[in-house]
């Protein structure tokens, strides 16, 4: 499989057409962006410790029911998934409060809800991706009912599987995003990645932040925690 | 019934307390605030004009089955009300896009939705009342489950009785935003007030606004605005 003609770039991949018109590669960069695109730098290694650590843990989900765009692993920063137009909602699960939800309702970081929540933002960079709900997502036509309803389900297992799998390893699940596509025949199907980038990470008995906070927050040893992920749950 | 002690000042309203510890009176005053309370003024006739369409839709609200707070009005500004605990969150029901959620979400105003949204802001000054969502507020126990519910239920039925009153005076309903109140063995009443400052009414015909964004907006003819939702609702 071949890339023909770059697609998109986003902060952190770009993504290639292919011969195949309902497969696309993605190909990891190891730009690192925070704070609305405000915070910009470099982090050695990780295109390639995320994509390794996304399609580990998606094949591992589609076994456990989600469907996703995996296709194939095709070198240590790039992959083939199918190609789908993207829900236009971040879909946020917390565990334990953290982040821009501390922030936002003024409680401190660390305290583990009784049961995880689910939170939408409406994908827009012009907008500055604003918290949105349900009803108003589909008051937008930005998804139906039963879109939404699939998506709650599908991350809600995401989280359940998540949970477990990062808990052997010793590590703490505190909240992730996720974002879904749906291919051309209206699936949804589990896109974008799971990865240090996307989800937040503490270390189970000391706290440690193994994840992009690290590089949001000028914690030091950035590249060591990407590792660290990756030798966790990949065993390298 | 007399006043007793002042309980509490709010933007629009004081709060006393009376012989009966599970009553309170209510005083309409002619303040107004917009923007988080960056914007002040005054719009004379208001807190009594406030008081007696609150009254009079909270009594008719009641005969369709949704319970409130009211118990006797007992001048054209003051009204005696159930004595309850106000859950932090205000609700707001939207017909049609208008306001901060044109704002938020980059769309013009006047969008007419298939259904009827609902959305929570968590009652909080400090935090300027942010966005919050039923997951989010279960999560930081500022309501329960059940009692989430049983307030999405009423304030759907208050948009539909208000919807179709209003309709009837030539008057479209926009949006509004209801507060919901627990009453000493946990019932869930709905509270505060039902009035052009805390709803959207556009003229059927010409689209004008009869509601505070003439204040919030600077449209001249404040008053007359209010004293004509007062004629069209109370037919004084």
């Amino acid at each position: 499989m071949n890339k023909l003609e770059q697609l998109y770039e986003g902060k952190a991949k770009k993504v290639y057409s292919t011969e195949d018109p309902n497969v696309v590669i993605v190909s990891y960069k190891d730009d690192a962006t925070a704070f609305d695109g405000l915070k910009k730098g470099t982090i050695t290694g990780k295109g390639a410790i995320n994509n390794q650590m996304t399609n580990f843990l998606m094949q591992q989900l589609e076994k456990a029911g989600v469907p996703t765009h995996f296709v194939e692993e095709l070198s240590e920063r790039e992959t083939a998934v199918k190609k789908v137009s993207i829900v236009p909602l971040e879909v946020i699960i917390r565990n334990i409060s953290a982040g821009s939800f501390a922030k936002r309702y003024g409680v401190e970081e660390g305290i583990v809800f009784d049961e995880p929540t689910i939170e939408f933002s409406y994908k827009n960079d012009d907008l500055h991706d604003p918290l949105i709900n349900d009803y108003h997502a589909v008051a937008l036509k930005l998804a139906t009912w039963d879109e939404i309803d699939t998506i709650k389900k599908y991350a809600f297992q995401v989280n359940d599987f998540l949970k477990k799998t990062l808990a052997e390893c010793g590590v703490t699940l505190v909240d992730f995003k996720l974002e879904f596509g749906k291919t051309a025949d209206g699936t949804i199907v589990l896109a974008d990645e799971i990865s240090p980038d996307t989800c937040r990470f503490w270390d189970s008995k000391t706290g440690e932040k193994l994840d992009k906070d690290r590089f949001r927050r000028d914690l030091g040893n950035v590249e060591g925690a990407y590792q660290e992920m990756a030798r966790r749950l990949l065993g390298k």
